[in-house]
């Protein structure tokens, strides 16, 4: 593949959509060709998905029928858009992906990350992320910062335990791929936060 | 579990509707107590699925897409319908199941059967057919039958050579699962067909 691909995680409220909008910029002023995505989403077929996904009224959704239609909604935008985007070279930068996956329904909804493992092998096909950003912050901070959970959003509405959960997930799945996993300190500020990510970008050879 | 489950398979035309109405005329007429569903769908949050993987619209689906979208409705339909009712000591007929997706993704799309094999196994848990009927009609038949394909839907519409491979997919299918599937020869009227099938089901102890 000619391009690179890089994935941002985390849980509410860490800061990814300021830190993703920053990356923009940043990619934008220095005329890198990129493309941005969003999980689950990313193209029309994929964005109906993310529709029954995140309706409240499928509150009755058991975890593994929720990791199934995220692990659709991946394989469709996998082989639709980036896949495509790779092959012309661009840089791919994808707002959640596989690892929201293990920590949300593997770890958090119990579903056992083996489970998840293959699925997001299935959905992915031979496409893995050159490089992810964790932006960690533990979730009662995160939530203090942004002043709530959103009403209309099912995941949102989760309790607090829930995010705990999700939280520890995630560490899992630094432990699992240390290599390709970065543990992003976000107590600081959005700035500095920024500069980092673009210092290790750069020092992946993906900037 | 108390109860029972059997599904019925086919490719398009093959008299499955016709046979799901025989029996459930039969069922009623003898006061057993069952739940006929339909896949994918047969509660509210598959039927959502259900809409996309059908839609005309979605023609750019990956096969992968498609297969993991059938066993998201798979999931929730076994954990919210299928487990309940078979725990209730009911006896639970579906229109297509876990063999469809291996016929129709695994092998007319060409996925593989191994991995739908393994995504099947995600989607049921522990839930499994005690009998699988394929009603066997080759395609050319079954199409002239049912005079021709319906327009309104995105897998009627593919072209022979497709159903062709659904047929071989069913007969691998066969193969595989030679204790639960029954091989139902339906180039009979539909009555002795019927009869067939009560016959079988009996001497499975399912009736």
């Amino acid at each position: 593949m000619k391009g690179k691909f890089i994935t941002f995680e985390g849980g509410e409220g860490v800061g990814k959509t300021t830190q993703l909008a920053m990356m923009k910029k940043y990619l934008n002023d220095n005329n890198i060709n990129s493309v941005f995505l969003r999980e689950p989403g990313g193209n029309a077929i994929s964005e109906k998905i993310r529709a029954i996904i995140l309706d409240r009224e499928n509150s009755e959704m058991t975890g593994m029928c929720e990791a199934l239609l995220y692990s659709a909604a991946r394989a469709q935008l996998v082989e639709a858009v980036i896949r495509p985007a790779l092959e012309e070279g661009k840089l791919v930068v994808c707002d959640r992906f596989t690892d929201s996956t293990f920590a949300y329904q593997g770890i958090a909804r119990g579903l056992g990350g083996e489970k998840i493992d293959i699925l997001n092998k299935l959905a992915c096909n031979d496409i893995t992320p050159d490089l992810t950003i964790f932006l960690d912050l533990p979730p009662k901070e995160a939530f203090k910062r942004k002043g709530g959970a959103d009403k209309d959003d099912r995941l949102e509405q989760e309790g607090m335990e829930f995010h705990i959960k999700v939280y520890e997930g995630y560490k899992e799945a630094l432990k699992l791929y240390k290599d390709r996993i970065i543990d992003m300190d976000c107590s600081e500020d959005a700035e500095t936060i920024h500069k980092n990510i673009v210092e290790i970008m750069k020092q992946r050879g993906i900037l």
